[in-house]
């Protein structure tokens, strides 16, 4: 469970919540130029753009949540149970693994007219990152300040989709998402004018609530306050611990929330821990040089004690 | 609109929204014991219980919204508009201005079983803090470690009922939130078992949502975890700017969120500008001094840069 | 569970739906001007106005569900679990029997707000019809083609209703579900402007999804469609076998559905086992005899075969 | 709008509302073994199953909305706007236009099973009946006693899909539909166990709602029963007239309800004007003819008066 946005104030934001039963090592990387990458087909990358994002580092390498490169194109994955489907390149195609879908497309493209272009010869395949690691199901949304697409590849192959709502969540696929959504579109923010709002915390609600909320935000347009604003949004569609039982013993929360300011190269981002933001920007750190710089997430409440 | 909660982990927490078009220039306030406090009818009271709570402070005295005294007795008003009647005391009963009740039975009280009988001689009147302060119809939940009452006077008497739920919000009466609450029983933590839940703003969806999170909530009992997940449960009920009229031409956005622990007397909160969690510690001031402390609550977000 | 309507188009016409896990011997009576009534407390009445309507007959005298009298005045008594409580009249006022409060209404007043003035000086008291009849909690709506009222006694007392939207259902009392009615305000006839009314059979939703067609439905002003679309809007709050557990083993259903025509006096009715519409016109009896008139309710589907 | 549904009791029974803003003249046709029928690219027909339906007649051939067969196979067509895509058969696959692909069905097939072989090879194209009738996008669900599929042709071709839960309504596509509906999967019929049930009259809502009153649905096994019950859960999702505007100056409205007793071919139906069952018996007719049989429907309400 997760639910990204996309959000133009001034500037342009992204970000997303990251629903899960547990934590896997998350860290704030910021991956420079120079930075090589192997990809699974396509072989070592020596140069391309810098990127800042939420990762797992697995072998010195970062396997992105959600991250922004230095050209303003952002993209997450969101978990697409049952709905995913990954398959071989067989050499007709570029073949892009799941977990390496980020850093491909972050890497070669700086507008998301651009990740269209490179999208359209991919399929995703079900290469792994490294042995323990199966292929997570997941599908993305791209986004610069212009526009958003959201990439799927089902049973039916890959699918790429305009999303001017600017907003995705889980299953079911994104053109069944926009349907529902549809349904709601008599609601406003006159008084009581949202009645009829579901609350929970299936896929579909969050995506409802989120689209809602985007349409009617208004907020100041400096970076503190859209920032702010963003987190406000977000809060509608967090999970609280306890509220939404995961398949296991366990239950789904929030482990983390961010927000990209594309623009400016920034990744901020709160903990289920710790509510205050913290924030990592990637323009203070040498992005010619040729080393991962990693920043832990902390998610220890950091509270001001006035007196 | 408003939204009050009291929630026992290991220790018992209690806290509220103000959603609001504007702010009333707040500040947390340390009453201390021998602040002489005049009411409105009832006279000057020379000593009594030390209060630390939110509160506009009109000509030298603090008017409280929500606050806690050094036994842990806790109290919020919340509005109530079109149901709230303030009486005449005719002398009969003890006249309590409707600005002056939460320091009126946190002074006197230390318990919720004490706050039911003092409260049963009390009519609320309309008498005004000063000229140009016209009552706010209001009604209050006051909570202990055992137990929340709800105090509502309509044009039907004073009514004090048992609030097990542990939730208020706004109109309609607490009775009939009670039992709108009752509809949603079927509804649970599992997977799609919380279909049904109302999103949307209004009084009786907010009842209901902070009620499914309250019942449903799990986290460690120490106290910076429950803080946590008090604020957790907050967001939930939040107003974000933009997404909810008021009657002019602004917005009601959620102005600050508190949470008290009621036994160690700190008061935490967040603000709209600042998600950061502050904290004021009752006891970290002369309990037995003559003199109001005030703390301004800062509403510029507290970043942490990282790098 | 039951459900009551008053609708006016070019007449008026009154009804309501019995949602019960059983039958209790229903027919259609009319009691003529002398048929003698001996009421529990006020003794016999001679000479009084002409009612016909739904009624189990016990002891020879007819106990209305819903009736409407010669000039135009309905009422209806529908189940009030948990809410009504009798009284004992204690000789200060008017002691009616909740049994016999409809004959009481029917045979003494023209119009509702003559009504509202009897029964303002009404205790009504738990007396029972005999023995083994406890008396069950009810509340009543009263409509003539000007105005509805709902009358409800609880624990505060005898209360007199202003009934607007025209609507009665169960539990909670009538302010409450006007409180909740008014939450879905927003809700119009548009395209999915409807999204958000609530489908289930709780009485709530009952209220506010027979307040919604009442206030949308559109009808040719002739008594024939006038019925017809009658119990097209009662369609929507009529419950089905199987789908609504009742407390012990069995389900509620609606068992019967009637429309009366107030200014013609004609009874209209279709019951859970025959769809076809029924009439009985109380003026093709003889409304000066002192004999009661029953017509038993058919449950045979009535199936029009054309070849 | 339309809602189709497939019940079984002791026997199978399936039906479906028509809701519209106007009729087309329906009628009651039987079409007999060795009526002729021309298909638009197959030819003409000498010998088939004979089939009772719904159908306008144009230039003396039934366009069926829906019909079962002597074998107990029934088929019905509903609305499915912006969604449904007709091809040129293109010489490959065998081309049947939308407006025949009932009959084509009926004729051919005596099970759901043989219809699911038939279809696979078929391309629904947008031949007209006559040159004044465009073609209508439609969605199909064909039962028997032991299953029912979905038919649905859009962009991506002619998808065939399982429907182990009986109900189609309109757009968006069926898959689609199942998702949603498996949104509300713990809803019961236990007290309350429904709230959360979607009470409008959206493709979607209704959906969910035949959906919720197939599953829970007890009633005799019958055909009396049967047949009434089927009416009863129809009820929930036919429209009333006003409550819900088609696209012009008009309203959605029930036209008529269709309960076939495919086992026995008895074509019950109601209409909006008329809410007693009707019943056409195709084996009261001469099945071997050639001529067609047509009973035009009445919209006439036939109370029946008691006295």
């Amino acid at each position: 469970m997760c639910t990204a946005l996309s959000l133009n104030t001034r500037y342009h934001y992204f970000g997303r919540t990251l629903d899960i039963d547990r934590s896997y090592g998350e860290e704030v990387c910021i991956l420079p130029r120079s930075f090589p990458i192997i990809f699974s087909e396509a072989g070592e990358l020596k140069r391309h753009s810098a990127i800042i994002g939420m990762a797992s580092v697995a072998n010195g390498t970062p396997l992105f949540y959600d991250a922004v490169n230095e050209h303003g194109l952002a993209m997450a994955g969101l978990n697409f149970p049952e709905n995913a489907v990954y398959f071989s390149s067989e050499g007709k195609k570029t073949g892009v693994a799941s977990y390496e879908l980020i850093a491909w497309v972050l890497c070669h493209c700086k507008t998301t007219e651009e990740a269209k272009k490179h999208l359209s010869d991919v399929v995703v395949t079900n290469a792994r990152a490294h042995a323990e690691l199966p292929p997570t199901p997941l599908h993305w949304m791209v986004s610069d300040e212009r526009e958003s697409i959201v990439v799927e590849q089902t049973a039916d192959g890959l699918g790429i989709y305009e999303n001017a709502v600017g907003v995705l969540t889980n299953a079911p696929a994104f053109p069944s998402q926009l349907e529902n959504l549809y349904r709601y579109k008599a609601l406003s923010n006159a008084k009581d004018g949202a009645v009829g709002l579901p609350g929970d915390s299936s896929s579909s609600s969050r995506f409802v609530r989120a689209a809602f909320g985007r349409r009617y935000s208004i907020c100041e347009g400096d970076e503190i306050s859209s920032v702010g604003q963003f987190f406000h949004l977000m809060s509608s569609v967090e999970v609280a611990n306890g509220l939404c039982k995961a398949d296991g013993e366990d239950w789904h929360k929030t482990v983390y929330t961010s927000c990209i300011s594309t623009s400016q190269g920034r990744y901020y981002y709160t903990t289920y821990g710790n509510r205050r933001i913290s924030c990592v920007d990637m323009h203070k750190t040498d992005l010619d040089s040729q080393k991962l710089t990693r920043f832990p997430i902390s998610n220890e409440q950091s509270v001001r004690y006035i007196n």
